[in-house]
């Protein structure tokens, strides 16, 4: 990769920014107001789609992997912000316990999951790896190819508290979005932080439900800074009762389809833009770019062949897919090299951390950089998120920067409402 | 200077460092329950010696200047945590006054004070500034020499609130350490919130009460990590009723200097340091490096001629100094390239981000290297002080700089006492 870009600058995003730069005493009010009655995650990622009119999240992970690739001149926000986030859950911490994914082959995953534990530890907190897969039945040390080694123990119960052999945490971390539901050991509450929340995990969340709360977002934020609240945010709809094996909801797929093409067709030409539109169909609970589709026309989605309808059905863990989330398909022009490149923002609590393009020489503008088997470029962003610069270009790297801390901060604000609507503790 | 050094090695620190990484989880654990009762400083600098058997702060200012010597890399930590300070003082806020120094003509500090209001600028407040000096009667222009400009204004009353004409803050930040007393417009509460308090200024403000304070914290903390609290605390005194003009207290001065001299050599025998102690002494109320002076023996205080007795008489606006500080002297053993550095650490709310070594070549190891028509090199830490590298030297680069940060914080936290027991409406 080219070491000394900062930018994936070649898509232009020049209104959106002039009005973000212009605004930023407006915005940042409207985010810390909102954030004094409404408690951020702990930390997520965001993947953004910048389409030159339009800047918008396509998906918000609340269970991160991928801080190796951010710029480790990021790492003292990384800490300062784990430090604020500590305050709230767990002020007199010393022990943290961190659940990974089960996946434990994968080297991307495993040094994420290194350079995590390396912030936290760094923040202050004694940290351990507890996982709950069941093939870990013994502590066991996984090299990493870069000369990192992880200790990896399996949690257990410990006088009714989870932790691992001589270690109990005052909060647990899940770096494991639950895909396959919760398993049985932390399904009771022992009196200890679990942050995310289990009903953050994939077993529960609903994309559907991440976008109607994002659509509210970004209706009260467009209504400030005084834009078309279609300019940051992707047009979606729902299909339930869908078995794509029984070709059961096929109909309903494809008038949703239509539909959604239609009004996005509406906006094209109300803003000249000219341009073939599409929509991205995803499965409503999947993760990992598992179940994911591109389409064009609501004809391709009647009679899909076994392939289609076998990729369709099935997202991470193995879990049947029954209902899909239409989201209007928002092309990246972003570029590097003629790579096409897609920022993806990191937050931990409400500060936003970092962040990386990816960046795939092999895909299209218009197809998912996230996808099984995929292999992309990181390539982290030079300068921070938070450095908005009034003299400079509104198309600069930093202002270009904080506008994707701004959007990827509107997605954090829609994580923070669904996981309120969602709290089975809710009063 | 030399651009790519990162620290001034040359010093030894190696039992303190090792001491302190050793224990980060519990020293971080400190600092967050003692932060969840006590308020710290918006904003400090504190002056570190380094004199290899001990880490101290010599001076902890409350109205930092210097802003402008810090790594444009730390920007990004500096804006996070004015975030979170703003908060806690006025979560709404809009706008900001920000009250400079008199000294206009100082290019120096009109920098600090352009980055300063840059910082505040990109963390999202409208930044103004009000001026109190009686020479700033209408607006006026400042151009530096490095390009950039600074319009101040005379602050006012408007309807009873602080402000420059049509701008209304929700906060006013000192930049001005009131030496001259709190001038009549900032005398009656109006409701606005003044950070930092004006109980903050050195018109109220004794380095001896700020050391008493710190004198507790680092009780508390070197039995935290099992320390002599000598390690990191510097022995000090105090004469009052001294007029150095009429030569009154001069035998109170001499006791106490030659007393403290005694206390110093104990403990050089206790820890086989092979060393000359030497006391600083200072005006209690001093700012600025004004009213300084180093002592080897108590003989030296006893008829000091007219330049001397002129030179401890008078600090900052001309005011008389009345009583005064006997510091123990810690001398600087860092060096760069044979010139004596001596570190200083720049924190925003509870959080360190950033700092630079003040670089002398002209002055020794004990000398004050902060003095009036002193010239020194600033040298901006490349690195964070939240980086600590378990796997590294305790001596390398980011574990010193780690170092400096705690010291710092304690410094920091000594601030927060000294400001609760100086508050007019404590209850």
């Amino acid at each position: 990769m080219v070491p000394n870009l900062t930018t994936a600058l070649a898509g232009p995003l020049l209104a959106l920014e002039q009005r973000f730069l212009d605004q930023t005493t407006a915005i940042e009010r409207w985010f810390r107001c909102a954030w004094q009655d409404h408690t951020p995650p702990f930390y997520a990622s965001v993947d953004l789609r910048n389409a030159g009119y339009k800047l918008a999240p396509v998906d918000t992970n609340l269970f991160p992997g991928g801080f190796n690739n951010l710029n480790p001149a990021f790492y003292p926000l990384c800490i300062q912000a784990i430090q604020t986030a500590i305050e709230k859950y767990c002020p007199d911490a010393r022990n943290m316990l961190l659940i990974p994914e089960n996946h434990t082959r994968n080297q991307f995953y495993l040094k994420n999951v290194a350079t995590l534990a390396g912030v936290l530890r760094q923040a202050g907190l004694t940290v351990r790896l507890g996982s709950v897969s069941p093939e870990i039945t013994a502590p066991v040390t996984l090299e990493l190819d870069d000369g990192q080694s992880l200790h990896l123990e399996p949690l257990q119960l410990n006088n009714g508290r989870w932790g691992v052999v001589g270690f109990d945490p005052c909060m647990v971390l899940l770096n494991n979005d639950l895909s396959a539901g919760v398993p049985d050991i932390l399904q009771s509450p022992t009196g200890q932080t679990l942050i995310p929340p289990a009903h953050a995990g994939w077993h529960v969340r609903r994309k559907s439900q991440h976008f109607a709360a994002y659509d509210r977002v970004a209706t009260d934020f467009a209504a400030l800074v005084g834009i078309d609240s279609w300019r940051i945010n992707p047009y979606f709809a729902t299909c339930e009762d869908i078995n794509f094996h029984e070709r059961v909801g096929e109909d309903c797929l494809a008038a949703r389809v239509d539909e959604l093409l239609n009004r996005i067709r509406a906006k094209y030409r109300e803003y000249d833009i000219n341009a073939d539109p599409y929509v991205v169909v995803k499965a409503d609970a999947g993760t990992y770019g598992m179940g994911v589709m591109t389409v064009r026309d609501a004809s391709e989605v009647i009679g899909l062949n076994r392939k289609q309808r076998n990729k369709m059905s099935v997202i991470k863990e193995g879990m049947e897919v029954s209902s899909v989330i239409i989201q209007e398909g928002v092309p990246t022009l972003e570029t590097i090299r003629d790579a096409v490149a897609e920022p993806v923002v990191y937050m931990i609590d409400r500060f936003v951390v970092g962040g990386f393009y990816r960046v795939h020489e092999a895909r299209g503008p218009e197809e998912n950089l996230n996808a099984p088997g995929m292999h992309f470029e990181p390539l982290a962003f030079e300068t921070g998120c938070n450095l908005p610069d009034y003299s400079a270009n509104p198309d600069s790297p930093p202002n270009r920067f904080y506008a994707y801390g701004v959007i990827a901060r509107l997605a954090l604000m829609a994580a923070s409402f669904e996981l309120e609507a969602a709290d089975p503790f809710r009063t």
